[in-house]
């Protein structure tokens, strides 16, 4: 067995649950290193305590690499697969059941079963949010390349370039840098659009004074990357530079704030109290960060409802920003590696302010 | 209330299902038009038999364009949003819940009600299923330029080139052509590859005699496109060439049985047949194809356990394959609209075999 499947096991006996099935093909990846991508397709990792791990994979992945030396059960096409995992586990035990597993799996379970399910992805996440010394080499490669491609990209931003043309600018210097697949699509903003955090680039073009929210990361050997930087375009005013003061201000507050033991909750209070009391709190509108690993955004938040605390070995981002609506929005965001004294900061892309 | 909601609302009524939750992005965006990637936060649009919509948002989304004149219910990142659906839906009634919901969604529902819940997909995938005029329109677009992409991508083709670079070079070709976004990961096999329907480009170089597995599609104003062709660098051997010609006629076939009233079961087994009688039958490894639309995979399937007919609007795949562990693999696949006599195919590529 190896040794990440073992962790799992000593967890499932800490949470007194004697089987589960891994479904995410993250965290498949992450047990087993088989890298499928079944679709709409049932695939399931069974795991028993007493050991006995069994695939249920559609017969199109059977030949996947890493299923290894374990119980495969296959089905096809023109078979139901909730039937073949119903005779797989025991009915008498509860069922530990992946967060992201499609409902109408488990409702299916349900019509077909008196068995009692819980949601037994924290096993899993409490495993890999540890990431281990080969893991976090990956993640600190991962970055550096984000760094390199966001270093590169400055000298293309132009006012002839809209959002979506420059997002595509940053897709081609990352497949340049050898990055086939991003962590997420690039979010590109400028002015008022990097006022919503989550926008999606469109055909803005670049004015005088705007703000520029580049948020992107790319996937090195299975594992993100995730950096935002804001730069100005030519002379902002002075509100737009006192708010990136006070940002990057918070993101080193919370930087400066991780170390073992300390809550997750805590990092995201000491960031967002930087923005408060200069009286922006409402303009800070989501959590201080996530976890990141195989997946951009992993368990667990750092953010207002974590009891969770820091250990060596987590990787996760700290990214506050404040966004004025119909101005402009400024965030600031670095990957950091919790370590024995503090933690260790992967990006390295100057946060000093930067007008273009 | 716009016509796709009263479609599902009377459909609810067939169902005997007097609320549901709608929570995939594809199916939100089908009924009001928002385009919101959540993520793994929560969002929901409740729609009650009665004609009520209330959407239940991070706040982070609550500008989205298309939310329309309905409730909003938004929660931030510091609040959990299960209660406060709770409060939102009728807990004495069963709840229909969207097939590819995140299952801890639904057991934290479990856990803090006694309700009943139902898979509510079928309900809206059957109004999805069938595209009004409109959509048809944008699907034959679609794959309009993903013929012009097959068509261009033939000339870059060359030994020189691994699969991986290959589907890079498709990527761009793609982009020149507007298309943003993939439908999905291009397919892109050369010989014994090809066997693996799914086969994930990798360094592998083009050699004499290889079979070569394209199967591509782009996202045209939010609709999916998705084609094979399979093409021969250099002269085949004779069982290849055979092969080919065996699908070519199971696609032809299985387009040619496509009418209002034929049973998608039925169409698959008339394209299985074809691959049957030559002896191939175990090689045809999966269905004979899939709705698309906002989706690439949508509901129903073209495939062995379906009970669905064909019905005027409906568009979907017809792509027979045969597979041949260790030697090559082919694929011909097209996308087909039913019409009143039959169906429109949307690819226009020639399936004339194409030695390179």
């Amino acid at each position: 067995m190896n040794s990440r499947i073992k962790r799992v096991i000593d967890n499932m006996k800490k949470h007194n649950l004697s089987q589960m099935i891994v479904t995410s093909p993250s965290s498949v990846f992450y047990l087993s290193g088989a890298l499928i991508d079944p679709g709409e397709r049932l695939m399931a990792m069974y795991i028993n305590v007493s050991g006995k791990v069994t695939f249920i994979i559609n017969s199109l992945f059977k030949n996947s690499k890493g299923l290894g030396n374990n119980e495969i059960v296959t089905y096809d096409d023109s078979e139901e697969p909730i039937p073949i995992l119903l005779k797989i586990i025991n009915k008498e035990s509860t069922l530990g059941i992946d967060k992201n597993w499609p409902a109408h799996f488990l409702i299916e379970l349900m019509e077909n079963s008196n068995m009692k399910f819980i949601n037994s992805s924290p096993i899993i996440d409490e495993v890999r949010m540890i990431k281990d010394e080969e893991e976090i080499k990956v993640l600190r490669e991962s970055s550096k390349i984000n760094d390199k491609v966001m270093e590169e990209l400055i000298k293309y931003i132009e006012e002839s370039k809209t959002e979506k043309e420059m997002a595509k600018v940053i897709q081609e210097i990352f497949q340049k840098n050898g990055i086939e697949k991003l962590s997420f699509e690039t979010i590109c903003s400028y002015g008022k659009n990097g006022a919503d955090p989550h926008h999606i680039p469109d055909d803005t073009k670049l004015k005088e004074g705007d703000s520029i929210v580049i948020d992107m990361g790319g996937v090195y050997n299975n594992y993100c990357s995730d950096m935002t930087r804001t730069f100005f375009y030519k002379e902002p005013c002075e509100e737009a530079k006192k708010i990136y003061d006070i940002v990057k201000r918070a993101n080193e507050a919370g930087k400066n704030a991780v170390k073992p033991g300390v809550k997750l909750s805590d990092i995201d209070k000491i960031t967002r109290e930087v923005i408060e009391k200069e009286g922006y709190g409402e303009y800070f509108t989501h959590r201080t960060g996530h976890n990141i690993g195989i997946e951009d955004h992993e368990f667990p938040s750092v953010g207002g409802n974590s009891d969770i605390k820091a250990q060596v070995g987590m990787v996760f981002s700290i990214e506050p920003g404040i966004y004025i609506p119909e101005k402009y929005g400024v965030r600031i965001e670095d990957l950091v590696v919790v370590t024995e004294t503090g933690c260790e900061v992967l990006n390295h892309v100057s946060r000093d302010m930067n007008i273009l």
